[in-house]
Parts: structure tokens; C-alpha cells; sequence
């Protein structure tokens, strides 16, 4: 196997965007050139819209807003508004997951698929369920969980399973969070005019925003659709836009929530509705992902994978999408008029994201199966409508082995077990792989794309010297597509790896990149952290580990930033998050002795080239490893 | 009496301009030079920052984002975002109330003044109440009030107390707010990139995150503070500079909770502390109130009012100010280095509101009254470092009469009621009053002060016209202030009204102008007019009633201006929502039969010019009489 070259990757897009020129059609390549250069107040976070009495901009004549805020309170306030954002964002999509399971019925919709996870967590939550009917149980433990997002008091249940010196620090620096949305609130409380203008306050809630989501909202969206869709496992897929059928109805889904993705697989699989495409002159019924939602039903399906996020007005180019259906997050509203220049059914179905020039179903757990059978026979009944002469499909296609959940990695790890000696299902033959130094250690990237960086190269380039170092790598989001959509999730590129890494690859039978899930499961991400630590007995700001987010541009993306760099991880990220505008908030978050260094052990890196960030990434892995002595 | 004029006011503040001159204090009016002219794309509200592709800015030649986003969408967007700030921000603060309820106890430093008012909303929540001892009452109504921020299912408790009419709407559109922390939530989810772009769903959203805080978390602390601290009544106070006192301790309570103030008054009385002050040579202690916590001390205690919000500083610029305690909201960050310039203290008190240059006292309601016997006594104090040649108290002091909550003001109707035929304590004196045309109708008065506009012409103005029309006035907040700053609210301003409402003021004994609190109490007012419209059979849309912010600035002023609008009333801007950016959403705001007409029968009107603002404002409430046939 070869993998892919951003040339040849380039170049379908190009082709791609030639027809989109044919019809007319706007794209993400032109706006980026409209709206460069962008507002260097906005970028470096100096612009203030708190109040009405501005906007202000803080310029060397004008080092104050009206009233009285400065640069770093103004940048301050900005970061933290952000990071709120993506915290809400991350944790309503957990709630609809906790909502869905309080819904979830013998034979309905949304059934408990993984009855032992949920039993798993409600001994971990001291609810009793001996004798209890598996579905009493969830519906239990989805009230519980969404007392989570606003208990009057307490903090967040899943802290618990952090090392007790996590667990330490987050009391100590006051950090812990309370009830997920509250969080929320409190943050957008603190931004608003008159009230917090200390940068340091204001950083500090960042963190505690941030943990609510990881440790919090995120976490109950990851172990709840795993509990009702299944626990991923080790599964064969195909990426990347040649998983499009010519000659198949395609149906992209497209966004974040299990719920509507799983039971668009579902119906696709419907015998009626294949004899339908059939009759309709198609050979079958081809569902595709992109961005997160890829991620959810690949793990759990091998459903292939399209693309991630800059790729997705690409689906539509090909002019061989039918239906791009989808629920929350990271959808261009670009998408709705792009159909129009094709035959593309454009459907929205979540009340949260509603968009121009979309056709909208809502969708919710009671009439989930109608409407999405629905969807995919009028996915079906528009294959007629294809115009040929618009219809390419890149030839692109790689292959992958995605579905690395935490459960997942401790099985593959007991094939290095011996069962008779060991303690098995453990994280102990990782520790010892890093310990020996056969890996140096592990790299988490995550994050989106962005045309601030050139597509994909931000994560591609990364991975490539890690593994070449012998640092394995995990994944989520649109990072892990970018790996799958290149080849690196292919068990052979094994190949690419240095001779530790490809050893431990060939005894674990895995691919050199991990692909752990969604951007939710960013939060097996911490679990694993933590289960790394107490198997390691390192705290978990010592283990060689670190996360990137080379691409990232989702005010999620600062909120995972700021959850990972509170569980202790040192962060590294290509784009910056509108701080540059104030020394002080960068010192508080980057600083060698700042004081995100001081209170939870971890800081924040920027750096905007890729060469760079990859050789001080695996620096600062080989200083904790002398660190720690190994 | 006379009212004081605008140039009486400006002189007195040039005068402490100097003062501030010679010590080198910067002033808002210097920061506002400093930063105008405004960013046109943050006014307009066409700057987009909720991702880190841009920021973008839409122009005629980049009519979207790079998303894809349109004008609409953007604006949209951006009002949202800023109206769950708002709608955060106030229902925190009646997060605080509630939590400090749930701490009351008998002899503590918070307990239950009026547990008739307690025991009425308990009956209204369907709580027991036979036999339970008030505090284990408390304690219980302060858990469910909390479970109102987080609920998992059902909508605000306080809603049943619309009329039916009004809640059949909310229910039909489908903004009945959820858990309050959760409209917050969801309204980010919502702006965040990929979500929704759709106007009309995201303006949709701001109507119920605004209810969210006028019919759930402001509502919650009104209601709430009246139970802890007294419903307010009929009481006399001062306004204005003039109510600092050259030879006592003047000691400055501004912001908004009256967990903190109420403490603060109390030791302001205490013996010991005022022996001490007389020890240091003062001749007692003067609390004065600035902001909204000034209308909370004011209207239970009568405690005058310094100033509203752009006077805060020349509060300190009198170098007459011991101490400015503050907690949360509207406090200018310039105060920190503005009281360096002075002898003054600035403490703040709450982890929300964190400044530079500030005392940080952490408040909470175990410590309550430690530290505010410790911050007066720091204050008194601090009496000895006055520095004489930088004190001078402006000679402006008027007379006003505050206290108007629903309780009183229906206690007041009382005084035209013939109790032997009619039913008492009620609204209907003040709908036959206006039923005969002898008010034409009524206009509540809200909000801030902001540079864009003269400070406090636009209330002055409106008020004064509104008088002379027999349109009686309620106000809240900034603009309650600016009535009692310039004599207003003295009961001799009958004088400045038309006959009708003159002797209306008369028989009721009650000055035109009536006082009904802080900004959180602009709940009050959703109570009076639900009322009304039920002793009246009118709508609330029908009511001669409109609501009127002609100087706002803040966030919350805009989720106040959403629940108000949503409720039924319609609604006169005199600063602009950030929203001109785009037509689509100012028709669905404010169209004659725009969205919000259509789906809450109530709508926006922004008019900058004053004297037009009045204008049509009168024209609306004669339509209104028209319209219901009187």
C-alpha cells in the first residue's frame, strides 16, 4: 500500500470544483477568499461586544473599552465565552443522548444494546440493579444523568473516575464542576459587562467550563450511545470520496448524534426500500459519513467514510449524493444552496440546527423509525432525479480499521497478555511498551480542519513523524478521518512506522493510529488518561502523552483544549484561539510557569508550523519520559 | 419643587472631571472618545466569531461567511448569543438568591422576613405548608426553585401565572422555557458553527431563552429576595451626588444581589461601628446605593440612591467615597484604578466578578456577616486617608418615594376602593382608570444608561411626556434612577402631569413615577401586567401597555426586552440591538407583521430620536384604545 498525496487528494477537488463552477455553485475555496484578510481586532481577540455601548477595540491609543476593561480582560472574556459555547454545544448533544435513553424501550427505536456497560455504570454510580429490568434501569440512570446538567448541588459524578491526584488538583484550584449547564450559565454570567475582567478569573472558569463538558457532558453522550448503540469494536471500513457508489443511492449523514445516523443505517438495510432502489434502477442503498457522524457509524458499522469537515461540500460536487441528511453541528449552511445546484435532497432534522434552503423533518426518539424510513425512500425516489453529466466520483478510496474504544484497547492489549501471569484487560502492556521505551510514548489529535491550515496536511504531516518516532497515535473527529481518508488506518501502514511501534502493531494486530470515535469520545481519550495512570502509577501530567489539535476551529475544539489541558495533558494546537492580543492570558495558558502550568500541571503550546509543533511535541515527550526516569 | 435639569447635572460632573483631571483619572467619557467611531460590522452585527475559520465579515462583495452563512444568519446568531448571556446573567443572579434562601435559619445571618409570601408561592407550587416550620419550608421551596435552572422534563413553574391566553401562545409557538440554565445551553448550541443560520429559528430561540430569565431566573430572585429581605412598600428616600455626606463615612453598595448590600446596610447601623466611626472623627455612616442595588436597598430601606450607571464613577470622583463594595454586574472595571487615584476602597466580593485593582472579600452566605461587619469597619477606617483638598460633593439631592412591588401598589388601590362594595387588593381601580380614558394607559420604563445617548435625556424626556399625556409610568433599574435623580419620584411631580393622572396621583397618594425595583424585578411588572389583563379581560396585548428601554447597553437589557416582547407587550428600543445588519431580521423583529407580531403578538420598535420615540409611543397606546373599543 501506498498512502495518498495531498497532490492527488487536490486535484479530485479540483475537478470536483469545476463542476461546481458548471452550475454555478458557491464554495468554502471562494468565500475564504472573500473574507481574507480577517479583522486583526478579531483574531487576536480585542474586539468587545459585551454591551451596547461599543463594539470597542483596544488599540496603543485606545488601551481601554468604555468601561474600563483591558486587553486581557477583553481576550479574557472572549476565550471564555468560547470555550462556553462549545461546552454547552458538546454537552446538549449529551443530553439528547440522555434523553434518547430515557426513551429507549423492548423493541422500540432506541433499545439498550450494551445492557453490561449500563449495568457497569450504575454500580460506578451506586444505583442498585439486582433484579432490575434492564430498561427501568435506563431510564433510571438517564434521569440521573440528566440531573447531571442541573443539580442544585455537587459536582460532576464522572470525576470520580479521574486518579485521586486529579481529583485533588481540581478541588484544590476549585475547579470542579458543578451541574454541566450551570457552568454555562456561570461563564456567560462572568463575560458579561461589569462583571469579571480578570483575566486569570476568567481563564480559571475556562477550565472549569471545559471539565464540565469532558468530564461531564461529553462523557455521558459517549458512555450512553455506547450503552444504547453498542461499544465499539475493531471493524473493517473504507474512507475517503471514492466510498460513494456510481450505481448506489447514496445517503450521507452528516453531523453528530448517533440517534438519527444509527436509524438511517437501519432503514438503508430496510429489504422493502432496497427493492425499491432497485426498481428505481439503482443497484442498492450506500449510507456515507462525514464528520462525526462518519466516526459513529463506522465504529459501530463499518459504514464508510466520506470525509471530514472541509470535505463535505465535495459530497454534494460529486452530483451522486441523493440525500445529505443532518442533525447537529460543523454543517455548512453552504450545503443548502449547493443541493440546489444538484438534485440533492438537503434535509435538516434537529430543532437546534435549522438552515435556509433545507427541508425539514424533525426528528426525535418517538417518531425516529417513520421519519427515517421516510428519509431513506425519498433518498431512494430522487436517484431518478441525477443529472449524469454532473456525476463524478473521485476514484479515492482507502482502507481502515476503525472502533478503538477504551474496552477495545484493553481487549487487543490481552492478546500481549499472558492470561496465566497477567492481570488481563488492563492498560499494563501499553505502560510497559512506553516504559521499555519500545514506544516512546502517545499523541492524541483531534480537531477539525481549517482553511488556515492547507486541508488535512496539519494532521497528516503530524502523525507521520510520530509514527515514524515510534509514538502511537489515537484519534477523533475530523483528525481521524484525515487518517483514514490517507491510508494511515490501514493495519499496513504498519509500514510507516518505526521498529517499535510496527512490532507492538503486529503483536496487538492494530493499525499505528487508534481511531477512538466522535469528538464526544474525547472523553474515552481521558479515560484512558486516567486508567494509563492508576495501571502506571505515573500522575497523568507525567505519562508521555500529549493531545494536538492541529486544524481546529470549533469553539468545541477550545473547549476539549481546555478539559484536556485541566486533566493534566499538555496541548498543542496549529491555530491560534484569539489570545494573541494579550500577553498576559497567554503567559496565564502557555506560559513555561504560567499559571494553567501551576494549577493543573499542563499549558497550552501554539504554533503555527507543522514541522515545529511536531519536533517540540516530541521534545517535550522525550523531556517527561527523563522526567519520570524512563 | 422644581426638576433638576440636564445642565445642572453636566456641570456638577465637569466640576468632579476636574478633580479627576488633577489626580489623573481616566473617565468613560475619555474611553468613549478613545473608541469612537464603532466597528460598523460589530454594530450592525455582520462580524461572525463563533468559529476560528474567520473572524468573518459580511460586505456586499462577501454577501456569507465562510460556513456559508448569510447576513440573516449572522445577526441572528449574534443576538441569540447575546440574549443567553443576558438570560445567564440575571437568572444567576437568582441562582444566588435562591441558594442564599436555602441557607436562611433563625437568627442566621439571611432568614425568612416575609414568610406570608413564602407560604403564597408554596400554595402556588402545590407545596405543603400546614405545620412545617418556615425555615425546613425555605429550605424546601429554595430546592425546587434551584431544580427550576436544571429540571430534566417540563417547563418553568412560573408560567401558570400568565393568563391562559398568554400561555396558550407559548405553548403553540413552542417557547415555553425548559430548565432555565438549559434555554442558556441550548441558545449556544444553536449559534455554534453548524448549527442553525436560519433566522427565524434562532430569533425564535431568543423569545424563549428571554423567558426563560423574566418567567423563570429573574422571577426566582424577585420573588425570593421579597421573602428573605421584605416585599417592598411605600418608603422615602434621596437621590442623587448630593446624598454623599461630607463629614460621615460614605460607604458605596453597587450591583445587583441584596444578599451582599442587606448586610452591609446592617452594619452600617451597628452601634459599635458607628462609635468607631465617631472615634475617627466622621459623624456617622451613610450607605449610599448605585445601580440596581441601590433600588434594592432603596426600596426596603429606604438607603439613597447615589447614582445610576454612567454616574459611578463620579462617585468616586466626590473623594468623598470610603469604600465602593460591590458583587456583580454593570461595576465599570475603571473603578479599580479609578480608586487608586482617591483615599477609596474598592472590594469586590463575588468569584463572578473579578477585577484588577480590587479587594478581593469572598462573600458567601455562611461568612455574610463577618465580612460585612469587616468592610464597614475598613471603611470607617479608612475615614482618616480622605484626602480634603480632592472632596466636593455636587449640591444635587432630590426627594423620591420608592417601593412599588405588586404587593403595595395593589395595597395602594386599595385607598380608591370602596371596601364595602368593591373586592379589594386588586388591579381593577387602574383598569376602570384607564377603561374612562383617565389614564390612557401605562409605559414601563427600563434600563441602562449608554454613551449613545445624552445621559438620562431619553428617560427624563419620555417620562415628562408620558406625564403630561396621562400615561402613568412604571420603571426599573437605570431609568427608575434617572426619575429620582431629577425629581421625578417625589410625589410632588404630580405637578409636571396631565389632570388625569394628576389626580390619580392624588387619591392613590403615589408620585407619577412608580418605583418597582431592580432590573431582575422587571418580573414584577410581567406580574402586574398578567393582572391587569386578568382583571381587565383583555390580552395582554391589548392593554394599553408598552415597554420602553430608551438608554440600554447590556445584555440583559436584550433578554428583558425579549421576555417583555414575548409576553405580549410591545416593546421601544432607543439604542440598536446590533441587528441593522440585516432586513430579514429586523422585519421579523419589528415588522408590522413580522414573526414576532405573528407569533407573540407583540414587536420590536427601534427609534433613536427621542422626541419621535415618544411620539409614536403615544400614537400606540391611542391605537391600543381604539383597537379594544375605549
Amino acid at each position: 500500500m501506498e498512502l495518498l498525496t495531498f497532490e492527488q487528494v487536490e486535484k479530485a477537488t479540483e475537478r470536483l470544483l469545476e463542476t461546481g463552477a458548471k452550475v454555478g455553485a458557491d464554495s468554502w475555496q471562494q468565500r475564504v477568499k472573500n473574507q481574507t484578510p480577517h479583522c486583526k481586532f478579531g483574531e487576536q481577540g480585542l474586539c468587545c461586544k459585551f454591551c451596547a455601548m461599543g463594539p470597542c477595540r483596544i488599540t496603543p491609543k485606545a488601551p481601554k473599552g468604555i468601561c474600563g476593561c483591558d486587553a486581557a480582560g477583553i481576550v479574557a472574556r472572549n476565550y471564555l465565552n468560547f470555550t462556553a459555547s462549545g461546552s454547552a454545544t458538546h454537552s446538549d448533544h449529551g443530553r439528547e443522548i440522555c434523553h434518547t435513553l430515557y426513551q429507549t424501550k423492548e423493541g422500540g427505536n432506541y433499545q439498550v444494546k450494551d445492557p453490561e456497560k449500563l449495568i457497569r455504570i450504575a454500580h460506578e454510580w451506586g444505583v442498585e440493579t439486582e433484579g432490575k429490568d434492564i430498561y427501568d434501569l435506563a431510564h433510571e440512570m438517564a434521569e440521573l444523568a440528566l440531573l447531571e446538567y442541573g443539580k442544585p448541588f455537587g459536582v460532576q459524578r464522572w470525576l470520580k473516575r479521574a486518579p485521586e491526584h486529579t481529583q485533588e488538583i481540581w478541588k484544590k484550584v476549585d475547579i470542579e464542576p458543578r451541574a454541566i449547564d450551570r457552568e454555562v450559565s456561570c461563564s456567560l454570567h462572568m463575560t458579561h459587562m461589569g462583571c469579571s475582567s480578570k483575566a486569570e478569573a476568567l481563564l480559571k472558569q475556562s477550565l472549569r467550563a471545559g471539565l464540565a463538558d469532558g468530564w461531564g457532558g461529553s462523557m455521558c453522550g459517549t458512555e450512553f450511545s455506547d450503552v444504547m448503540f453498542g461499544t465499539p469494536k475493531p471493524v473493517d471500513t473504507t474512507a475517503n470520496l471514492g466510498v460513494m457508489e456510481k450505481d448506489m443511492v447514496n445517503i450521507i449523514v452528516h453531523g453528530h448524534d448517533p440517534s438519527l445516523s444509527e436509524m438511517i443505517v437501519f432503514y438503508a438495510q430496510d429489504p422493502e426500500l432496497i427493492a425499491l432502489a432497485k426498481a428505481e434502477g439503482a443497484k442498492g442503498i450506500n449510507v456515507c459519513g462525514v464528520c462525526c457522524t462518519a466516526n459513529e457509524v463506522a465504529m459501530r458499522h463499518g459504514i464508510p467514510m466520506a470525509g471530514n469537515f472541509l470535505q463535505q461540500e465535495n459530497v454534494v460536487l460529486t452530483g451522486a449524493a441523493e440525500a445529505v441528511v443532518v442533525d447537529v453541528q460543523c454543517i455548512f449552511p453552504a450545503l443548502g444552496p449547493l443541493s440546489k445546484c444538484f438534485h440533492t435532497k438537503f434535509i435538516t432534522t434537529s430543532p437546534i440546527a435549522q438552515m435556509p434552503d433545507s427541508e425539514f423533518i424533525r426528528f426525535n426518539p418517538e417518531n425516529a423509525g417513520e421519519n427515517a424510513y421516510n428519509i431513506v425512500k425519498m433518498a431512494v425516489e430522487n436517484f431518478k432525479n441525477r443529472k449524469p453529466e454532473l456525476v463524478h466520483i473521485p476514484d479515492l478510496k482507502t482502507k481502515a480499521t476503525v472502533g478503538y474504544s477504551v474496552e477495545a484497547i484493553k481487549k487487543c492489549l490481552d492478546r500481549v497478555t499472558n492470561s496465566h501471569v497477567d492481570e488481563t484487560y488492563t492498560f499494563k502492556p501499553l505502560v510497559e511498551c512506553i516504559r521499555s521505551g519500545v514506544l516512546r510514548g502517545a499523541v492524541a489529535i483531534v480537531g477539525c480542519n481549517n482553511p488556515k491550515v492547507r486541508t488535512d496536511e496539519g494532521h497528516i504531516r503530524l502523525m507521520k513523524k510520530f509514527l515514524e518516532n515510534d509514538i502511537i497515535v489515537a484519534v477523533t473527529g475530523c483528525a481521524a478521518q484525515a487518517a483514514a481518508k490517507y491510508g494511515l488506518m490501514d493495519k499496513e501502514a504498519k509500514k510507516f512506522c518505526g521498529a517499535g511501534l510496527r512490532r507492538v502493531c503486529t503483536l496487538v494486530d492494530i493499525p499505528p493510529i487508534l481511531h477512538m470515535g466522535s469528538c464526544v469520545d474525547i472523553s474515552r481519550m481521558m479515560i484512558l488518561a486516567a486508567e494509563v495512570s492508576k495501571d502506571s502509577g505515573w500522575n497523568i501530567s507525567e505519562i508521555p502523552l500529549l493531545g494536538c489539535a492541529p486544524e481546529w476551529m470549533s469553539q468545541k475544539a477550545v473547549s476539549i483544549g481546555n478539559y484536556v489541558v485541566a486533566t493534566g495533558i499538555d496541548t498543542y494546537l496549529g491555530v491560534d484561539p484569539y489570545t494573541a492580543g494579550s500577553k498576559e492570558c497567554e503567559e496565564i495558558m502557555q506560559g513555561e510557569n504560567g499559571l494553567f502550568k501551576q494549577w493543573v500541571e499542563a499549558k497550552y503550546t501554539v504554533e503555527h508550523d507543522i514541522d515545529k509543533l511536531a519536533d517540540v511535541m516530541i521534545e517535550a515527550i522525550e523531556a517527561k519520559r527523563t522526567a519520570i526516569g524512563i
